[in-house]
């Protein structure tokens, strides 16, 4: 296959997203094959043949008429499946260990984070009070895990090195070491009632949108070593239920929170979640996205297509992930 | 060896140390053996085979004359080693895999925290300000665990599998997988100078004692990317000079730090270290003891001493661990 011309289209302002220096570092990993960025006015949108983007706006890829294949340069394709006019050609998602190892680090600090009574124990150094309280071991929690993906599956693993009990949940069934998997609407109810920790690492799709709310809550283990189930959110905003979680921690339905992802980003000034003193939340850097690691895993996707090799981790588009 | 009567002696009024449940436990565990509890007025201290001990006073043990060992329930004995009346028979420390386990906790969770900017997190949602900073990757940090005994060798495991480097440093030299070890004083500079995140799991002896002072520090990576080192005592206050770390923190010497361990506990009131903004600190929690889990090693390694078998980790007196 000739070596086709990579556009990069990127719509952010954050630090880790300027464009300028992803077309760099793409023409340091793609060996000669021509880069450009778009938006390029000069440009014959013909001679592109891969697109790398970041939040394109819906219609922006619809007159790229000869593309081989789509590249996100992030691991949920939400925002893209929105997109009708987005061209029926191979969608990749990333998924590369630098970003997995990424979740993993955000899903164990929170873990623990609410395991080893970090709240209380923050309060505690504040009133300068030193009354350490009962602390259960690891091999007294179950952690949940929503979603035994590429993420999902890694931060399990560790977890499960600390001594945690691990319960998994995905669509289709899965098997991984030491995990007690469950799947599909049918075995909900029996993971949530087991997980006194739900970590939810799904993509957000039709079928997962508002999971995360109070019918779901209600399920987990009332009897946690947590004194109240523990909810960490790293998936989508659009997964959750903003006003049930903030319901459900003032009535005890949950003990505690970590979101990484809201309805709405940033963050509205208003929400009751930044001051809720059961609310630890990051403004979504769960897992930030490192330019080196993802432009050279696109160019190998690209090098590896054109030699003739199936892409890998191509998003099914009935599924929405 | 004939079935000795075990006497123990609890000097503490935490929840945990509770002295009688400990003598249930004791009984429930040792299959029939005399327990007693001291003080015991109308007993013969002539009676007494084997001592399971927490904090017991200076001399409190001396009159037990037929002692054939000495069970520490805890892993330091530094407090015991002061005691010169010590009767000269094996002294036991704890090493069982809970301890272990909740001490790797401790050690992942306070990395993880340092590692992913959780102070400056926290400070943004107390601000309600959105603004993540960059976030570089495990791997781009050395984690250097001071200590490659019981607990130090299993935390350095869980944080290779995280994505750290970890150094490590020892008296005697250690090979742990994954961890580029060193040893004595003649290495320790090169230690220190590879180290951006300092993990003390050292046990307090007179070489040890005050080893966390400036000097030290100062020659942690200058070059760190958390900005500045960090400190994580969660081996002993002793081995800590705390005006050396305010002042090192005051000036940028220290990042931050986290201490579970304190030269005087309870950490006085008027301490700096409760209010220093970075500063994390918990009240000697890191790795509780576990009275089922305690009582059990303990009965085990009497019953394999009565049938002829060596004991398990007996400290070496002249070491002072
Ligand atoms: N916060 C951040 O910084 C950040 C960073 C990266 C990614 N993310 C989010 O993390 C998500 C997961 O990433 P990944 O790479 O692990 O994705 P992945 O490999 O595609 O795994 C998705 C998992 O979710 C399961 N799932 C999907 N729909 C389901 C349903 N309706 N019911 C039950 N399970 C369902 C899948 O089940 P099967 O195994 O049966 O397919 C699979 O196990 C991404 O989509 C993205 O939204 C967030
Ligand atoms: N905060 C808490 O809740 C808590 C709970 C439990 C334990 N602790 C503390 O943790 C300490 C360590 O426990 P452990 O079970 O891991 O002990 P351990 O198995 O005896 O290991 C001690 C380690 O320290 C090294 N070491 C000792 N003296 C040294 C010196 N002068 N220079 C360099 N290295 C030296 C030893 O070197 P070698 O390998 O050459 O012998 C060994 O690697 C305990 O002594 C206790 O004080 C704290």
């Amino acid at each position: 296959m000739t070596k086709g011309t990579l556009a990069v289209l990127i719509n952010s302002t954050q630090q880790n997203w300027l464009p300028a220096r992803w077309k760099t570092r793409f023409e340091a990993v793609c060996g000669g094959r021509r880069v450009v960025l778009l938006p390029d006015a000069g440009l014959d949108p013909a001679e592109v043949h891969y697109a790398a983007v970041w939040k394109p706006a819906p219609g922006e890829l619809a007159a790229f008429v000869n593309l081989r294949a789509i590249f996100n340069l992030g691991a949920g394709v939400d925002a893209l499946m929105a997109d009708r006019s987005l061209p029926d050609v191979p969608l990749v998602r990333v998924a590369v260990p630098d970003l997995t190892n990424r979740m993993t680090e955000y899903v164990v600090l929170h873990v623990l984070m609410h395991h080893r009574q970090e709240l209380y124990l923050r309060q505690s150094q504040r009133e300068k009070s030193w009354e350490p309280k009962y602390q259960w071991p690891a091999s007294a929690v179950t952690v949940g895990v929503m979603g035994l993906g590429t993420l999902g599956a890694d931060a399990a693993g560790v977890l499960r090195r600390l001594g945690f009990r691990v319960a998994g949940w995905s669509r289709s069934p899965r098997a991984v070491e030491g995990v007690e998997c469950f799947h599909g609407t049918a075995q909900i109810d029996a993971f949530l009632n087991a997980t006194d920790i739900l970590v939810c690492l799904l993509p957000l799709t039709p079928d997962t949108q508002g999971i995360l709310n109070r019918d779901v809550f209600t399920k987990l283990n009332r009897k946690s070593p947590l004194g109240a189930p523990v909810l960490i959110n790293a998936g989508r905003g659009g997964l959750q239920n903003e006003a049930d979680i903030l319901s459900c921690l003032d009535d005890g339905t949950l003990g505690a929170v970590s979101l990484d992802v809201f309805v709405q980003e940033p963050l509205p000034q208003d929400s009751r979640l930044w001051t809720h003193p059961k609310v630890v939340l990051t403004p979504h850097n769960a897992a930030d996205t490192d330019a080196e690691a993802i432009s050279a895993y696109v160019a190998e996707q690209i090098a590896r297509f054109e030699a003739g090799s199936a892409l890998e981790n191509v998003v099914d588009r009935a599924r929405g992930y």
